[in-house]
């Protein structure tokens, strides 16, 4: 390969397409990035900014060595159908969404359904758009991999090592555990953050100067809500029902946790905090 | 009062008292700091790590220049009481506690209450103890301080450049208003955070490696079930009132957010999602 050019297609310039970008200029010498973005002016910026070398065209895949498909997850079939349709037999594709079930669904059938890895690193910031593109954001974090088996052997392979060099730690998983346990693990965090923001914004719409008050536990259980609607609104439909299950759940806490203050029972809210204190040791 | 020691007694030494005593020392080169603690290893850690000069006692306040009062809410009253009988008219005392209205309003007839300063510094972690205490915790922080009008203008004046030697931003609040708005902006992001952490304990409790889905998101929104049952249960109960009325709107929208996913009304989902954005410029 001395000399040759490996050729990434990124599809989606914002955190975590721009940040795959970066990762992938650093580790491999001879890779050179195409960027692609419905938006002309996250191409340019991204171009001007370095996280990506050129801009790239959705037609001219046919020599490319890898698709990366980071747009918001009602937008990833589409395209990926249409990449799935255009690529040559030795291109390998991933996606990175926070939805694994409906895309999985949706390609099973495809004739290159073997040149794709149905991919979730869970990283992330609460920013978007190339300019919050981050080296080293996947460094150390999980990368859910799904369906494995159902990739060719050889870009299993491939696509392992590129992980590997980027620093994820690989996880494996049928798509419906991922999106029943990526509920909780995620997408509740955000609706708990987004709802606090709201709450607390309703509340103090007519008081100045009281976000003075914010320390820095405020900050951290709010900062989610600080996250893209245009992203977060498709995973939230697509994982609708996984969603309003945990939804339900932490509602119906709330509510006994709620009770149990109204009620005076002390000693019960002591406990209730004590044994969830458990996650200090479960996030070790 | 060059060559004269200037005597601090700090009365718990967890996160905040130990925190504080550690920039105190630094600050203030003619500082001894005495620890007090009800648990003896407290006393022995803190001496150990620095954090203490000398262990103090309760019964020996009468030539204290300051005592500072980092206990839980429960227990502050009581010290407080104790304290305010045994200084001399020259001590200064300050409390740090989470809620400030049962405080002011139990030692408003108290003699010394003139050399009192009811205070709220909006800082912490989510670790507790002499371990816990850090350098520069306050620095940029906001302290809140109720009544100052209540307190004698020399001690005023003499607390004040404390505060600011140590890095904080004051803020003057009655305790009624600062219970009040406190309640929305840390009370709340308590009960939501452990409430979390909860719901994901129950639902996974009979899973395996889940928790290496955890992302910097969810590890964010949950950071403050890890807090201090010890701390947080007795501000719960002093601050009930508040407390329950900004539960019972986060939980409103809880379930308004829950029905609109639901109804699939994401036009809607994504309107309010947007709209919560804001807490990015307010928290600029």
């Amino acid at each position: 390969m001395e000399g040759i050019k490996e050729k990434f297609v990124v599809i989606g310039l914002g955190l975590i397409g721009g940040s795959l970008a970066l990762d992938i200029k650093v580790k491999r010498a001879n890779a050179i990035v195409y960027g692609i973005d419905k938006e002309e002016k996250h191409v340019e910026k991204a171009l001007e900014l370095g996280v990506i070398d050129v801009k790239g065209s959705i037609d001219e895949l046919n020599n490319a060595d890898w698709v990366i498909i980071a747009v918001p997850v009602d937008k990833t079939v589409g395209i990926l159908v249409d990449v799935l349709d255009k690529i040559n037999s030795n291109t390998i594709v991933f996606d990175v969404g926070s939805t694994k079930n409906h895309i999985c669904e949706a390609i099973k059938n495809h004739t290159n359904r073997r040149n794709f890895i149905a991919a979730h690193p869970i990283a992330g910031t609460e920013f978007s758009g190339p300019e919050a593109a981050l080296r080293d954001l996947f460094l150390e974090r999980t990368n859910i991999i799904c369906e494995v088996e159902k990739t060719a052997f050889i870009f299993q392979e491939k696509a392992l090592q590129l992980f590997k060099e980027i620093g994820m730690r690989i996880r494996y998983m049928d798509p419906i555990s991922h999106d029943k346990h990526i509920a909780y693990m995620s997408h509740l965090s955000h609706i708990s953050s987004f709802m606090l923001g709201k709450t607390v914004i309703e509340e103090e719409k007519n008081e100045r100067d009281i976000f003075d008050m914010a320390g820095s536990g405020f900050e951290s259980t709010v900062r989610l809500a600080k996250s893209s609607p245009a992203m977060w609104t498709p995973i939230f439909r697509q994982n609708k029902e996984q969603v309003v299950k945990s939804l339900s759940e932490y509602i119906n806490n709330l509510n006994a946790f709620k009770e149990l203050l109204e009620q005076d029972k002390f000693d019960e809210v002591f406990k209730t905090l004590d044994e969830t204190n458990r996650i200090k040791q479960i996030l070790k």
